[in-house]
Formats: C-alpha cells, sequence, structure tokens
C-alpha cells in the first residue's frame, strides 16, 4: 500500500516537474520585455546597457541606487505635435474661465484665444504666452489647481486622434519605463512642461510617482487661511526646467548623476550631455520623430520641437537614435 | 504501514506547527521595532498612528504611496547645540582656505573665524553669515563640493562628546526611520540646512537617499567645461527651506502632502501644520529638548533652537511631544 502511494507520489512529482518546465519554457518566449520594439539596433542597444550595469562583479556595475533613468515627457513619453498638450489645457482653460472675465473679449492675448485665432496669439510672441500661462495657472491654491488638471486631462481629447491625451503614451516607452524598473532602476520624469501638470496623472499612467517628477514651476506661497493650512499659486516663474536648466533640476531634485537619459529635442541635450559624458559614461538615447502616418515626422528640418543640435550630438556621442518608423512596432497602447 | 506513516507525519506536524508557534512568540517578544522609546504617551501614540493607517479596509487606511514622512535634521534627527554642524564646516572651511587668501586675516567677517572670536563674529549678524555660506560652499563644481564635505564629515569632531557628528543622531528616531519603512511609509528630510551638505551621508546614516532630502541650496550653473559636463556653485541663494518655505519646499520636491511630519522647532511650525490641519488629520511630533546630562535641554526659555509657538501649536493641536529626558531609553546609538 504504502508503495502504490509512493508510485502515486511520484508520478505527481513527476508531472509537476514537467509542468513547472514547460511553465518556464513558455515564461521566456513570452517574457521578452520590449515586445513593441523591433529587433533592430536601439532595442539592442537598451538591453545591452541593462544587463551590463546589473551584473553583479562586472567592471560596468552599478548598485541598484544609483540606477537613475531621466526621461523627457514631450514627445518622448506622449505626443507633443502640433500643440503641446499644455498649451492646449492652457487655451482650454481661458475659454472655460471666459464668463467671469468680460474684459477678455477685447483684450490680448485672451482675445486671440477666445478667437481662436492662432496667427494673432503666435505674433504676441512669449509675452503673451506667459501672460496666458500665469493666469491660468495661478490663483488658485496647489490643490485646487490639482483638481482642475485631474478634471481637464479626463475629459479633453486630441483632435486628430480623438483620444484621451493619456492614451496617446508611446507603448515602447511604456515598456521601456517597466524594464527599466524590474532591472531596479528608479524612473524619473524631467521635462519642460509644468511640474503640477504632470504630477496629477504620471503614476497611473507611467508608473511614475509625483515625488519623481521634475518640472518647470512656479512660484508658491504657505498661509494659514481660517485655520487651514494653504500652498497660493503666485503669479511668478519659480524654475524653468529646459536645456541647460535640466541638469540643474536633476541636481536639485534627485541629487545623483543619471545612469540613463531619454530625449527627443534640443532642450534635452544638456541633460543626455550630463549623464553620458562625466567620469563613468551613461546611456543615452533620443527618440527621432520619422512616423508621419502612425504619429508625426519632424526635426531639424521644421520649426517645432526642434532636433538639430542635439542629432549632431548623438551621433559625436554616440547616443542610441530611435527611428520609430522603423524600430517601433506599436505607437500607442491597444485600448 | 500506512497507518503507522500517518502517524509519525501528524507527529512531525505538530511539532512542526509548535515549533512555529513558539517562534512567532519570540519574535513577537524581541520585535519591539522602538527598544529605545521608554513606554510613555509618544510611542503609544506612533504605534497608534502607524497601526491605524496600515490597517487595510479601516477608515483611516492610507495607500503605501501616500505614506510619505517628513522629518526635520538639526535637533530632530541629530545634535543642533550648542552650534548647528554646518556652521562648524564653515568655520573649518574658512580656516583650511586661509593661506590661500591672505587677505582674510585683516577682513571681516574672516578675521574673526580665523581669531575664533565668536564674539565679533556674532555681531557681525546674517550679512557676515551669509558672506562665510557663499564663500565656503560655492566657486567649486557640485561634485567638488560632495567631496569637501564627504572628506570633512568623516574627520571632524564635536567638542563635547569628542564623536563624528554622524554618531551624535538620536537613536530613538533611527529606530523610528526603520520602522515608517518597514510599513511602506518613504521617509524624507525637510531640512533648513544646505541639501547638498547632507546629502552626501543621510543615505548611509539615515537611510534616506539623495533624492528624498530637501534643503537650502545656493544656485548651479550648468556649463560644459572642455568637452566635460559641470555644474558650477554661485554665490546666490537658490531656496531657503524654512518657516513658510518648509511646506513649498515639500510641495516643490514631493508633490504630495504627508502624512507625519516630526520637528523640534518654531521653523518647523508650517511644515507640522501643512502635515496636519488638512482635509485629512496626519500625525505631529515634535522632539523636546529636555535632558541637559545625556545631551541638551532647551526651548522657549532659550535663544538658540527656540521652541515657542510650535510647543503652544503641540498643545493645541494634539501634536506629540516627545520630553527627551522622560521618553528615551538612549540617545546615541552604541558604538
Amino acid at each position: 500500500m504504502l508503495a502504490a502511494y509512493l508510485v502515486k507520489v511520484a508520478r505527481v512529482a513527476v508531472v509537476s516537474i514537467a509542468t513547472v518546465l514547460l511553465g518556464t519554457v513558455q515564461a521566456l518566449a513570452q517574457n521578452d520585455p520590449l515586445p513593441s520594439w523591433n529587433d533592430t539596433a536601439p532595442k539592442a542597444a537598451i538591453v545591452a546597457f541593462v544587463e551590463k550595469v546589473t551584473r553583479e562583479g562586472s567592471t560596468d556595475f552599478v548598485a541598484e541606487p544609483e540606477r537613475i533613468a531621466v526621461f523627457d515627457n514631450d514627445g518622448t513619453l506622449w505626443v507633443e505635435h502640433p500643440m503641446y498638450t499644455q498649451l492646449a489645457f492652457v487655451l482650454d482653460r481661458v475659454k472655460a474661465e471666459a464668463a467671469s472675465h468680460p474684459e477678455w473679449k477685447d483684450t490680448q492675448p485672451f482675445k486671440a484665444v477666445l478667437e481662436s485665432d492662432m496667427k494673432t496669439l503666435a505674433a504676441l510672441g512669449e509675452k503673451g504666452l506667459v501672460e496666458l500661462l500665469m493666469t491660468t495657472h495661478s490663483g488658485m491654491t496647489a490643490e485646487e489647481f490639482q483638481t482642475i488638471v485631474t478634471d481637464w486631462i479626463a475629459t479633453a481629447r486630441d483632435p486628430r486622434f480623438k483620444k484621451p491625451y493619456t492614451e496617446l503614451v508611446y507603448q515602447p516607452m511604456l515598456e521601456l519605463l517597466a524594464y527599466l524598473r524590474a532591472n531596479g532602476f528608479k524612473t524619473f520624469i524631467v521635462s519642460g512642461g509644468g511640474i503640477e501638470f504632470m504630477r496629477p496623472w504620471t503614476e497611473k499612467v507611467y508608473g511614475v510617482p509625483p515625488e519623481q517628477v521634475v518640472g518647470s514651476s512656479i512660484k508658491t506661497q504657505f498661509e494659514m487661511k481660517d485655520g487651514a493650512p494653504t500652498l497660493m499659486r503666485l503669479p511668478q516663474v519659480n524654475f524653468i526646467d529646459d536645456k541647460s536648466g535640466k541638469p540643474v533640476g536633476i541636481n536639485e531634485h534627485i541629487g545623483r548623476r543619471p545612469i540613463a537619459a531619454f530625449g527627443n529635442s534640443d532642450g534635452d541635450l544638456e541633460m543626455l550631455q550630463w549623464t553620458t559624458l562625466g567620469e563613468k559614461p551613461g546611456f543615452g538615447l533620443i527618440v527621432h520623430h520619422t512616423d508621419a502616418e502612425r504619429e508625426y515626422a519632424y526635426d531639424r528640418n521644421t520649426e517645432f520641437g526642434r532636433l538639430d543640435t542635439a542629432l549632431d550630438a548623438a551621433a559625436v556621442n554616440q547616443w542610441t537614435v530611435v527611428d520609430m518608423k522603423a524600430d517601433w512596432k506599436q505607437i500607442f497602447p491597444e485600448k
């Protein structure tokens, strides 16, 4: 009886082992961490870099706390063309607030926004834009602004793709973020965009918590109001996290030099230099928008989202350049 | 035969279960996470708070990403009396650099420092102090400054305790930091001290990585120098992370409202208000220095490290006040 029992146990064991082995084989086959990337040079370069810095005992090994990766947002993680999403937000906010500001009908730059007269708006230049930004981004508490952004981002739609902006994120980059995190990296966003415009949704969309978002900001002021602590948003620029501001923002917020940086324009040049040209060479990557059909195509030959100096620097410094059309199997996530 | 086998299996099982139970009982007895705290009210309040916010399904439950705890540094995590450690650093740096600056012998505020004339130095007031700070904290790269701090903190000794400053940290607070982290909290330092003066050693000493340190800062500038990216430290104040600056710094760096705040002076008042008086009440704690024998005793009745308004606010808002002498079994870590 015991013999029969043992045979049965052994049979169960063999079947179990086989099941486990089969599972492992299937997992290996399925477990491409970057399935939306074609098997071209950029994917190979990413995987080689990650394997190198995570291989214990290797000369290139980087301890986990030092595995800092920084990502630009507009054009690197989500669509920025033909208009930064934050600008769409600004225009919508002016329209939403217009009823309480009858004077805007006759005052620039508000008049141009209300009349959807983009030509006049462009002619008003940076000064007009800053006024619009300050008007729509200040005069409320930090929490009130967070609610405004959260409500807007849930309902606004991109005019070409007819989708929420948070669905116009790049599937290959989502996979890259997850792959890096699975390998002990801490992933940060370092964007020229407003820090408080991004924080309400980056955790849900990218898995990047608010404390790992670096961006441009306006000044805030702490006050006790009727016994309640409030942070009021003031119409004054605090920090511009673009170009040479990016390494400054990285140093202020993170306090360590990243070992990997991902960008898509000249605004990311200094961040890429800071990351890759120190004593320990880091990994640099540029997303080149080459796919007018599935997304957009633009670079040094277009005015928008200028990629010029950074593209030259990529060649000199051996940064990886992603040719969106050739290297990405899929652009956006499936529903 | 099977019966005998089953009996044996059952016996083994019973013995195993007993062993496991015994282990659990022993672990519970040994596993006081705050052994350097006496069993007085503050310890009970801390444990009750942590159990409340981590109990799933309870109305007070806080999801892990929202478990943000902020700690002042000087006087809360390490000794600040009779002189902030960063000021000792400043004075030592002036002395170390004096040979390259012969003019300092006859120029204030340097003359006073070189002659250890603290009375004159005090009379020179804030202007003199700012000049000393800027002279010793700028004019080098971020990395050079990091090396200077690392070297100094390894060799400097507190004059009373004859120990490195990093050994004059409070053992009960080290246990508290670890206890919170073990319960899914992310622990941040939010200090009036220089952010780059703390970051080189906070990870080793407190388990707080550089990206979780918020502090005062000077401006930095990114430059490419002979092909190498550098961040130069400029003699300009960027941000003062004290008093009403603390909620501002918390919002900028963390972007979420903390649910627990720990301080020891009026400089922490606004941080405590911001943390505890919002819609969801957070936990506030003040370390009251009452132990002149083992450490120091000072509060509203002394000029140094003033604890006055915040002590009144603690009573009104039911913040926990630690009486160092009565509530802490041990002040500093054993060697």
